[in-house]
């Protein structure tokens, strides 16, 4: 599927079914509303499936892998070859983080090479390499359009995967070294913030003097490539990545599939950013997990209209909230199939 | 066991085996903190337990039920009668709001009738009631000294209960009408506020001239009785509540017995301010789970150092933000269990 052709065909929420799931939920043994947003994610639950009752009881969580050039500038604390050992590491099934929470969660991981740079042949990894690595921004554009495309039909085909196969909501993650930079640019090009300070981050941990030079280096590329705040496709060819590419067709195809997805840290609010661009009832089918420590997650998370649930200071990425906000949205989904109502009371 | 020798003997944490898990956390692959909270969690759980690693595979709630005399004042929305309905209702183990997240997320309910108005003799209720509800406090003490003594060693009964029985982690629950009353009486009385503007919530949902009623009941309550900031058992006494008194038991019990134990709402989290203030080494046993929409609440939290994970807007009460809570315990454990340390990967 193409997504230009998807973007046009994504649906708003159906009301009828919302209406009467909220008419459900003043049935139940509590009082009206007393459950906050364990009785909302319930009632757009019902918006997105068109069912009172629904259940996730099969989960997945995508994770695209990819290196970006503008680690050259010096953006990052962690040396660039970390993308494709990380990967490894979760490619072997046992000690990430997204690897312990993914399994305690019972949520099945899916991880692709967007574009990692070496070799990443590893079980379990889909090789979907469209670069070895991207272009550094700060030299010429990060990625030729027609990449940008065929990465963003690749996350719709990731959509299509979790259809096919029965899963009933979506968790995005992503690896990639000098993605908060990319992201951070992508969301100072969307929502058009002329001032890094209100958006950018220092990532996984940078000293003050790198922290400075990233927010120059991005400030320096969005002033040079000026990608038009209304095209996505060119915010992510200039100043974007493959992982953040890929994402944007992954909401894109959970919207137009009707699936929940949920969102995470910086990397993933910016493709969702990037994705509602191209069609605003997207928003409609994203859940939030955790607040990330980047203030360009809460910036973009407040224009998505997404109030997380969890308050954990957590700052990894990799997807690694998704596990723990699916958690949350079966136990509304218990809520709503299991209470009792007043009418069973008496 | 007395509460007077408990209260005595309650030890700080184990900051040994506290250091001991934070070098462990910063040799997993991750940057150093980045997974905030959850980091946080595990080592926490090792001062308390004394091993780097812990699980919370055994999991349990108390919810004590209780009627307030001061219901005849016109505080609460609902009628007294509903305190025994809602117990009845949890008994059945069907289809109360806690019902369903204690079974969603595998913990165990014990229902304790600590004083509710009526017959309980309901299948799984113990029965310790101490009063057929309490006293109207506008008239003269809610509970007289040496009962609330009694259920404040009923509470620590429970965390026995709990020690002997191998569980690895406590909930506290509470039903009773008016107790948002009760409880916001005894966080002002704690913290000596004298503004019930800054601590009264509507509850389960109050209109305007209810919530104002509410408001002067207490400060009249509080101005007719004085009871004196450092005397927990004076303030339970002269404006407490019998479901309040057994859960600060539960908690000195909890900390004595070194088990990690989970705060719920308004009504539980002033039941840990009572006890801390017996021995301020309680609050390092204290995990929190929601904000609850009580501005009681969050000032309780605050002065205790607990920032809940949880942001659902929830107001209900029962407990029901324990089981969520407990789950996200239970990821902070599989990732410091779980995770690969950077060894690993060479």
């Amino acid at each position: 599927m193409d997504y230009k052709k998807i973007k046009e065909e994504i649906k708003a929420l159906d009301l009828d079914a919302m209406n009467k799931a909220t008419e459900y939920q003043n049935k139940l043994v509590k009082p009206v509303g007393s459950l906050g947003k364990l009785e909302d994610i319930s009632i757009r639950l019902s918006g997105i499936t068109g069912r009172v009752h629904n259940n996730i009881d099969k989960k997945i969580l995508f994770l695209f892998g990819a290196d970006n050039g503008v680690c050259e500038e010096g953006v990052s604390s962690a040396p660039q070859r970390f993308t494709n050992m990380l990967m490894k590491c979760y490619a072997t099934g046992k000690g990430g983080a997204i690897n312990v929470l993914t399994r305690e969660n019972n949520v099945d991981l899916k991880l692709i090479d967007m574009g990692i740079i070496g070799d990443t042949t590893y079980k379990n990894v889909d090789n979907r390499k469209l670069m070895q690595g991207t272009n550094n921004f700060l030299k010429c554009i990060a990625i030729p359009a027609k990449k940008v495309e065929q990465a963003i039909n690749i996350g719709i085909e990731y959509a299509y995967y979790a259809k096919q196969n029965g899963y009933d909501i979506i968790g995005t993650g992503e690896v990639g070294i000098g993605n908060t930079t990319t992201s951070s640019a992508c969301i100072m090009a969307c929502l058009s913030v002329d001032n890094a300070d209100n958006i950018v981050g220092r990532g996984a941990g940078l000293s003050d003097d790198m922290f400075e030079n990233k927010k120059q280096v991005i400030s320096r590329g969005l002033m040079m490539h000026k990608p038009r705040t209304e095209d996505s496709v060119e915010i992510i060819s200039k100043v974007g990545g493959l992982d953040i590419a890929a994402l944007t067709g992954l909401y894109l195809g959970a919207a137009y599939y009707r699936i929940p997805i949920v969102v995470d840290g910086i990397i993933s609010v910016s493709a969702a950013l990037l994705a509602d661009k191209l069609n605003s009832n997207v928003r409609e089918y994203l859940f939030p997990s955790h607040v990330s420590e980047e203030p360009g997650y809460k910036v973009a998370a407040k224009y998505l209209n997404l109030e997380s649930y969890l308050h954990l200071n957590m700052r990894l990425g990799e997807g690694t909230g998704c596990p723990l906000a699916m958690s949350i949205i079966e136990n509304a989904c218990a809520i709503i199939n299991n209470m009792s109502t007043f009418d069973d009371m008496i």
